[in-house]
């Protein structure tokens, strides 16, 4: 028998990341019993955004233009690119509305067990666009991780090499604000202690 | 500004029940990452859905046809009817394979607090089949809360006055196959020891 309307919508959904098979169930009940106001609208968004939304040529980006808005947002600083992982990292840090510099969505980090190397990330494209002029520093916002780490001084290294003019920084070490002490790990706090400021 | 085509997929993936807003960014770059595996396809399985699932003028179930595939296939014993909360509860005695009858879905449980009367659950559909000759039992499956013995107390009487010929029955309480006693509240226990069998 071919597989049902009903069952063919909970498998798809269940290969969604954070649902599983009973979420994809609930899930799937919920749409169709919100018709109008939540399925259809669902539809068409996701329609919309399989045709519309491309990457951006420059730096990696998703948006619906390329270049994205970001790189070509006339407020932005071009002097200073900021190295992200994944897309996700990059609107994490927009979140923050912190950052008015632009993008290198790398595209993930070296992972020599995963089999990924320098050439499976946009590496070239970073030391071709940290070489103009205009660059001043590259922000190196990898993950703390032995593999962020790692694809960071990797970066360091091959900016030093291609004698780009530029000053390579990372994310600060510290403590989460609002945390407390007697929860946090000892990587982090003597990281902490070590990176102290004077006030 | 309008809404970005990404802001609001995220925006309507945040309205499925189990999917908050970090999840729902998650959902959205996985898809956006995975457009012909599995955007498409959930789109059109979506689309297929929202056209061609209606619910059973006889039992209240979802399907593609009407009436359900439950209630026409002829291997169903039409003289046993399951009263059930909602579609995901008959969903979930389905998974069991081990009943045969056949289905009344409520729509609900009786709860004044959230203004919901006998007008709102289809119980006058059940007496009206409860009364047909063929059937003779009424097996009421709702949940073991408040709530949903408060609407199978109701049903009881309703099927009681009506002078329906069936008898009523509902689902054993006792301790979970594969759950240990001691973690076991005492509610549960009570009932298991209450309604112990001889072996």
């Amino acid at each position: 028998m071919a597989l049902s309307d009903i069952d063919r919508l909970i498998q798809l959904l269940a290969k969604l990341p954070g649902l599983g098979p009973r979420s994809a169930r609930r899930a799937a009940l919920h749409m169709i019993n919100n018709r109008s106001a939540l399925m259809t609208p669902l539809t068409e968004a996701m329609a919309a955004a399989a045709q519309n939304i491309r990457t951006c040529s420059q730096c990696g980006n998703l948006d619906t233009r390329d270049p994205c808005a970001i790189c070509t947002d006339p407020k932005r600083d071009l002097s200073i690119i900021c190295v992200v992982e994944d897309v996700a990292d990059l609107w994490a840090l927009e979140r923050t509305a912190s950052y008015r510099g632009i993008y290198q969505v790398l595209g993930g980090v070296l992972s020599p067990l995963d089999g990924v190397g320098p050439e499976d990330l946009n590496i070239t494209a970073l030391l071709g666009r940290a070489a103009q002029e205009a660059v001043r520093e590259v922000i190196l916002a990898t993950s703390a991780t032995v593999d962020g780490r790692t694809t960071a001084h990797y970066i360091t290294d091959r900016l030093a090499e291609s004698g780009a003019n530029v000053s390579v920084s990372a994310l600060a070490h510290g403590i989460p604000v609002g945390g407390e002490l007697d929860y946090l790990d000892d990587g982090t706090l003597s990281a902490a202690l070590k990176e102290r400021r004077s006030i």
